[in-house]
């Protein structure tokens, strides 16, 4: 796994799972963590969720960072409909699921999920006894990758021209999120070294 | 499909679609809308996304619309964890996938998905001849719903005095998603009659 696709999982809060029941999809949103190259869950052990990983252990997990959306006219000045597009990152996962029973790694996948989303403390470590039995209620589990990839849409391989109109578009229309879309735009044009 | 999920689907620019590979399953990040019904997609005729369809066209497409961070201590002076969440609504359409190849079906599938990412138009009407070879090759599928159902983790059914002091906590927090979260809230609870 790159750094790249690290970095956006250690800031993105959730993400999805796609399972398969039989030939079927499924997918839920769940929180989840990142450590030691795997990635962590947590749920109620009872649920159609548990019940297709019990069947089935092959996971797929996405993790979007939506960026702003680019209308038509925003690279284009030819009134075609054909250049609107939406910037986006994500991340995909493909690996295998395992159900996590020994309890200190369930503490310990816990106590990370907590650290993840709740950095600045205030509550007492997962270590503590208090939480024995609902650790042993909780389920955790953690997929395994096999194979992850990451897809960066911010128009970085366009024409210099028309980069440089949606980035004067979206400075101009200067949501926050087109301000941010800017230098997540900027920074991918360097990365394919243009 | 009830108002409450067309309305989240009309109003989020993307979702998540799962597919199965034989036992694996993919996802895939996709602007959709929702018109008759149906939700239309498109994309590439070539790639992976195309080839599942074409072996296997069972699909399950979710949309997560999201909520503010919970600390544990936002509903609780217990000094615990677990009642650290993660506030969202999100919506799953389980159904089958049928590729759409009559070209009038095509343009009115990609003139709804404009008509919603586009909304203050600016472009040539999807009608124009002069979109008629791009049409032809860019694929357009459509997700026919057979179950569609909606998640809604608002905690709407905490006791009155958890309930608000969340809101209180959020109030205080004020971030614009925090706000956003408050009046969500208030709407969840109301509509479970709380």
């Amino acid at each position: 796994m790159n750094r790249q696709i690290a970095m956006i999982l250690n800031e993105a809060p959730y993400g999805t799972l796609a399972l398969c029941e039989g030939a079927k999809p499924y997918n839920v949103v769940l929180n989840f963590v990142l450590t030691d190259g795997v990635l962590y869950f947590h749920g109620s052990p009872t649920g159609r969720k548990m019940h297709i990983l019990s069947q089935n252990p092959f996971a797929s997990f996405s993790v979007v960072v939506p960026y702003a959306l680019i209308p038509s006219y925003f690279s284009s000045d030819t009134g075609l409909a054909c250049p609107a597009t939406h910037f986006f990152e994500s991340v995909l996962i493909e690996g295998e699921v395992v159900v996590v029973t020994e309890p200190h790694e369930k503490q310990y996948a816990l106590s990370a999920l907590m650290a993840k989303l709740q950095p600045e403390g205030g509550y007492k470590a997962l270590e503590d006894e208090v939480y024995k039995k609902v650790i042993a209620k909780t389920a955790v589990f953690k997929l395994i990758p096999h194979h992850s990839s990451v897809k960066s849409k911010l128009g970085q391989k366009l024409p210099k021209e028309r980069f440089e109109m949606i980035i004067e578009n979206l400075q101009q229309r200067a949501d926050p999120l087109d301000l941010k879309t800017v230098e997540k735009m900027r920074e991918a044009r360097h990365d394919v070294g243009i």
